[in-house]
């Protein structure tokens, strides 16, 4: 059972993509052959670099892109489409070629995380969920890993479903925190319908249902000998709820000898309270007893809380991962890079802006990045046009397309090409990896970054060139629309 | 058809309120009545209201709850809940009752949105899923009322679907702007499901697909001659985009004597470029062409725009409203506020808390607001016990919760309770309204706050009082939870 396989979205369109197809339609541009890239151009939070996520869900929407016959009555009633048009839309299936970059690859600005190559009305009418997809999962992805990277390996588990932006928002987005890192979520959906390991054990709610906050924990022990976090903060955390904890530990988990438990604070000071917590716990003779905290985490409070001395062992992220509070938009943007004439060549497109960071990188492209092949660390990117090799025996020269003054020569690396091949000819064929697969590539791909390139507050601009054909493209087309 | 109809979203739930649910079960707690309240604590943006929203997508969750033959095979493998619960499961209906504010009602920090009254576990199990749809509705109507107040009655139309939170954020996200006051939307399928309007006409990416900028205009002129909005800005505004747009109108739309037509600009200096658009416009006798602009707005920017003297008819508005990117999560939460005993008396529950403003208010409540007789504007509002009746026909002195020598006597006024029942016993009793009518109320009733209270920044504070009997439980149980 699979949300994606439940409902049909090619509907989630902007209404243009329909308008303009319609427009192709009528003026003879039904198969002229397209390509569009998606990429994006600034890392959010100011971050080095992004995670990749979301290409398994375009696959499931591309399998299933079609339009019932309510959709085609509903796109009839708006008095704007041919019946040709209409007549093609109930038979559209998307028959294109896509590449893409694996879900948790660490990603750049400028560079194509998604390629399409399709017929323009098909290219067109996938915009707005391709990038809805990517964007979404990418954000959460990306914020999921600048928190697990502040956590220093301790566990942190999504935790923010009733703070997320609609359902869809909760249910992928769970699964975009696990490819960035999270070891598991709140989300019960989300563990039966990805695989990502969903638990949790009790609200205040519990507490307060109970006539004492003893009897609310020892009931819970008795039940989940096995699985007892228990919730310490409901009336004050020292004075009762760690009291009382120890207690029902005392009582119900160690004369069936059971060792490992946890307890939970979702309020109060944190430092404060989990050192005197951690102190309390220990002289009780329960040190495996794990210290969860909640409330209102991200990466900035969690580096302060190891500044300050915490002790916490597993951290609850809710609102400002699964929205990516401090910038919840990833600017994934959809660009014709390229048509073919009815020869089959391929003509470069090229979107001119006053603001020179805007203008696309025309042409059919592919992305290699290269590794040292004594460090395995990632050393550059390099875009070039779709029939470019690079030769990684020999060594070569790169050069900073916004300063081409800047060179740099990369040697002794081995080249690997991001972009991948999931569609050819509306084909599925590309083979998903496992969930666990993608985010342990993740955490693998991740290690090949260097230090500087992962800091959080101003990371050195990792380098990402054109290759001089393509640069030579892009400045001729430059040159020609200014004329 | 509908998303809501179509996905059973009965699993996305906390993982603890399952544990919780099979806890109270074992506990032999599973009939007991308990009271939770949905609410919130401070306005995003620091404004002086929100807008509630998201009750109709709770509605159709609570009508569809059930666990399917797999959702139970799923919960079995778990290995952490008892055959009994997992039968009664399987044959699980909310029974219980939920009284909540209209959608499109403003409301105030503290005040009940959604009351719920239902067994322990019904009332446990949907938290989850009514905080998601009241949070993410809610933030969204909220930001979109901002936004479309700062556009002073011009259009404004919701464009973010491709930056949006994942599908249901796009979707509903969509829905809820409309509420707030967009005057519709580019997502296609909310035009479908909702009847939120759909419209859009061209991107970059079709100007880009013909040999000249004017052939694309002028073709597209040609297909939509009486939807004829052109995007200006491909390769230069004021020297080509504008002359191309005009040369089109006069070719194709005059002879047809058509004299309504738009252009849209996606970038640039807005102020600037659309007063010299205007002009241009004006000169060429296209007088009754709008103006569109769509350009990461907001309200803070709009309001820019105005001041300017920019020349706008339409704003499209995408990612800073779909994500309500400057604050993009509206904090509602889920509190027990008591609990039945075996009589069916109702024991008032509390979350005491250092922080005061996070204690709660206890016991079944509804909330008066009243309004001047005079003026038709709204002074205060009073939250009171299940049972109080406010007499509208007296004179009543109120007084602030956190400062009770703070009072206040109201007088001249109408009351009016804004909690409505809309399940009672697990049968649905309230009849939706339309969109358009919520739309038209939320505008009618933001119109009955003082301007004080709307202002984007530093709004007046609204008085939110509780009733004496109620301040009186509250204190009692204060007292009584520090000794």
């Amino acid at each position: 059972m699979n949300i994606g396989e439940k409902l049909n979205m090619t509907m989630l369109c902007d209404f243009y993509e329909l308008t303009m197809g319609n427009g192709y339609f009528e003026n003879g541009f039904k198969d002229k052959i397209t390509y569009f890239d998606v990429f994006f151009r600034r890392v959010p939070d100011k971050g080095g670099f992004a995670i990749a996520a979301g290409l398994e869900q375009l696959i499931r929407y591309i399998e299933d892109l079609h339009f019932t016959p309510e959709d085609i009555a509903y796109l009839r009633g708006r008095n704007l489409f041919c019946e040709e048009f209409l007549e093609y839309l109930a038979n559209f299936r998307f028959t294109g070629d896509i590449y893409a970059v694996p879900e948790g690859t660490p990603v750049f600005p400028k560079e194509p995380l998604v390629v399409v190559r399709a017929p323009a009305i098909e290219a067109q009418l996938i915009e707005t969920f391709t990038l809805l997809t990517v964007n979404h999962q990418s954000l959460i992805a990306t914020k999921a890993n600048r928190i697990t990277r502040a956590a220093r390996g301790r566990t942190v588990l999504e935790f923010g479903s009733r703070r997320a932006q609609g359902s869809d928002a909760a249910i992928t987005g769970a699964r975009a925190a696990y490819i960035g890192g999270c070891a598991g979520t709140a989300c019960t959906i989300s563990d039966q319908l990805y695989g990502v390991p969903a638990g949790g054990t009790m609200a205040h709610a519990w507490v307060q249902m109970f006539d004492s906050e003893y009897e609310a924990f020892k009931t819970y022990c008795e039940i989940y000998p096995t699985n007892a976090t228990l919730l310490v903060d409901t009336y004050n955390t020292l004075k009762s709820g760690i009291p009382n904890a120890i207690r029902a530990f005392n009582e119900v988990l160690k004369p069936k000898g059971i060792t490992k438990c946890g307890i939970r604070l979702d309020s109060g000071d944190m430092a404060y309270l989990t050192r005197k917590a951690r102190k309390m716990l220990d002289d009780a003779g329960w040190t495996e007893c794990k210290i969860s905290v909640s409330n209102s985490l991200d990466e900035y409070l969690i580096q302060d809380l190891f500044m300050q001395g915490a002790q916490i062992d597993m951290f609850g992220v809710g609102e400002r991962m699964i929205t990516a509070r401090s910038e919840p938009v990833f600017g994934g943007v959809y660009k014709l890079a390229a048509v073919e004439d009815d020869e089959g060549n391929i003509i470069p497109k090229i979107k001119v802006s006053e603001n020179v960071e805007k203008i696309t990188i025309p042409h059919f492209k592919k992305v290699y990045r290269f590794y040292g092949r004594d460090t395995g660390k990632a050393i550059a990117d390099l875009i070039t046009l779709h029939d470019e090799q690079v030769d990684d025996t020999q060594d070569l020269e790169i050069f900073d397309p916004m300063a081409t003054w800047k060179k740099k020569t990369v040697y002794n690396f081995t080249a690997r090409e991001l972009l991948v091949p999931v569609f050819l000819k509306g084909k599925r064929v590309y083979d998903s990896p496992t969930l666990p697969e993608i985010q342990a590539y993740c955490r693998q791909q991740v290690d090949t970054l260097w230090d500087e390139v992962k800091r959080f507050d101003n990371p050195h601009k990792y380098v990402v060139d054109l290759s001089r054909k393509l640069w030579d493209i892009q400045q001729e087309l430059l040159r020609s629309s200014q004329r």
